[in-house]
């Protein structure tokens, strides 16, 4: 199966869908990989990987080296292995493997190329397209990075196996997410299928990549429709937050974040009950967490303004609007948040 | 005076040549400088800039902080102002604070708009154009860096009344550096004109300007003829380096490169002798060094190969055709660049 993703420059790549075939490049290549992927998988995918000259740079799993030492440890060994501005580098591991790889290929020599190998579902179905890297700071998420495409993706699902079955939940919480903002057709064709059927998984993840990639296309740099990805982010990212960053997987707090977005789109008159109670039961099929027990409501609703998408202190929520769309709006009062906020 | 750059994006930026007038940005401002710059100039910027927040991060001065810890003083400065998306960076000084501003600005929360405000002739006409920022690191200069193009460049010829002689000249440099490879006109007009007039520097920036724009359009990530813009820079980065960055400024040491290369050209059958006089005689009505004493001219030879430009293990010669024309060839013999060396 092959997603073609077209840039607004016109460019485009393919994202592949399949188990991995022989690839080779004729430039050097440096795989960025974790101890955890490397393990599992490394030399599954140097049956199939080769390239004129092949190294690897393994670097620390985890959110926390998410920052500059760990660029810097990346951008040295491709310096150490002399890679010129046609050599490449291959992200191979989860979301944070790939921002990391993805913003490194950004600013090595002003820019070379990268190719993605997306290891768990959620990069699968989320890291693959926007074009997004980046790393964390004393100051948040992600607050330093570029916009940066890749050459191609390669998802191979059978890489799944190995993950664990909360990290699956976290990923089916994105394609969720991606169903119920934009697309009522799969939303009802997840609540049918299950996904994890090797070939249901497979039109999962193509879904859910074409989805975000229709919706990329209309807005590359993130001004307009394109927020409504962060559908679930607003809430999830204070949970993450208030949780720091050890209790739940991103997807999960995207899952309760979801929870809590639908009770508010309820509030507010977008949603029905019934609907927001299918979204709830979708993800509960996945053991998504989809309660949490806040203890501070006030706390909780100023959390929402260290988040860098609130400009001019207004909270942008996206809320849904049935299934298979959504609002972005900054025009919820204070009053109808705390009073959703008061039911967890 | 102003040039409008069309970049292949189809969108456009204008270079003004001329004194300041008043500019108000409705977004918060981070006006980046060093001490130099700010002792002579800040307070006559600050007569014309105005924002809805306007606040000054000084740099030490200097290509040795031209690195990852002073890009971390900008970023740090604009979190703690808490910059959004909307936000703008200005550089004001010369080729360093411009290249670390264009860098800073690329990265800050996946890319914010950057202005130019050069205030050193080779920043004015070499750094406005052709969006290339970077910082160095042990293995060399510019290796880390992002193809950024600025929002307006502001360039005010009355702030060289307090440029040194020498930076002067070195500015002059890569006036004349465009001139020879690919404008016959321009560089008559250089020969009958003096560039310490206020008028003529003027048109001599604009003509550099439109120059560079016009190669650097028809190759934005330099794969082919933007490579002619290095003319001079081959022998240059070597002189520079054996120097050990603390002898020429780095016009200076292209300078020499251009006459070294004139040279080349000369023995290959590009250029005759009485063009390249003409090219020398030129520079050194500026003052700028045309000679310069190579110590091991085998050591100098392999010197070229460390420059990130020659892939393949092969040197890049970027020579003059005559006065106005150029070419870019990796094909001239060993023997042929030694004895030139030679002569040095």
């Amino acid at each position: 199966m092959i997603v073609n993703i077209t840039l607004p420059n016109n460019t485009s790549y393919d994202i592949t869908i399949d188990k991995l075939n022989d690839i080779h490049f004729d430039t050097k290549v440096v795989v960025v990989t974790n101890p955890t992927v490397s393990g599992f998988h490394l030399d599954y995918l140097k049956k199939y990987l080769s390239a004129k000259e092949l190294s690897v740079v393994t670097i620390p799993d985890g959110e926390e080296y998410k920052n500059m030492s760990t660029i810097d440890m990346i951008l040295n060994h491709c310096f150490e292995h002399r890679l010129d501005r046609k050599s490449l580098l291959v992200a191979f591991g989860g979301g944070v493997i790939g921002d990391m790889t993805g913003f490194a290929a950004s600013i090595y020599q002003r820019g070379i190329n990268f190719v993605q190998i997306p290891t768990t579902l959620l990069s699968q179905v989320d890291a693959s397209v926007g074009g997004k890297t980046g790393i964390n700071n004393k100051y948040g998420k992600n607050l330093i990075g570029a916009f940066h495409q890749p050459k191609a993706v390669l998802i191979d699902p059978s890489m799944l196996k190995t993950l664990p079955k909360r990290e699956f939940g976290a990923g089916v919480a994105e394609i969720v997410k991606m169903a119920v903002t934009f697309n009522k057709d799969f939303f009802e064709w997840l609540e049918q299928n299950d996904l994890t059927s090797d070939e249901n998984i497979k039109i999962a993840i193509a879904k859910s990549v074409e989805t975000k990639a229709d919706v990329v296309s209309k807005d590359e740099k993130e001004h307009g429709i394109r927020a409504a990805l962060n559908y679930g982010h607003t809430f999830g990212h204070v949970i993450e937050n208030e949780t720091n960053y050890n209790t739940y997987l991103h997807g999960e707090a995207v899952g309760i974040g979801m929870v809590m977005a639908n009770k508010l789109a309820v509030k507010v008159g977008l949603m029905n009950e019934e609907e927001a109670l299918r979204v709830k039961n979708l993800l509960e099929k996945y053991d998504i967490p989809t309660s949490y027990s806040i203890k501070d409501v006030e706390d909780f609703y100023e959390h929402f303004f260290l988040d860098k998408k609130s400009l001019d202190n207004k909270i942008k929520f996206i809320l849904p609007k049935g299934l298979g769309d959504c609002v972005i709006t900054d025009e919820v009062s204070k009053n109808d948040v705390i009073e959703v906020l008061k039911e967890f």
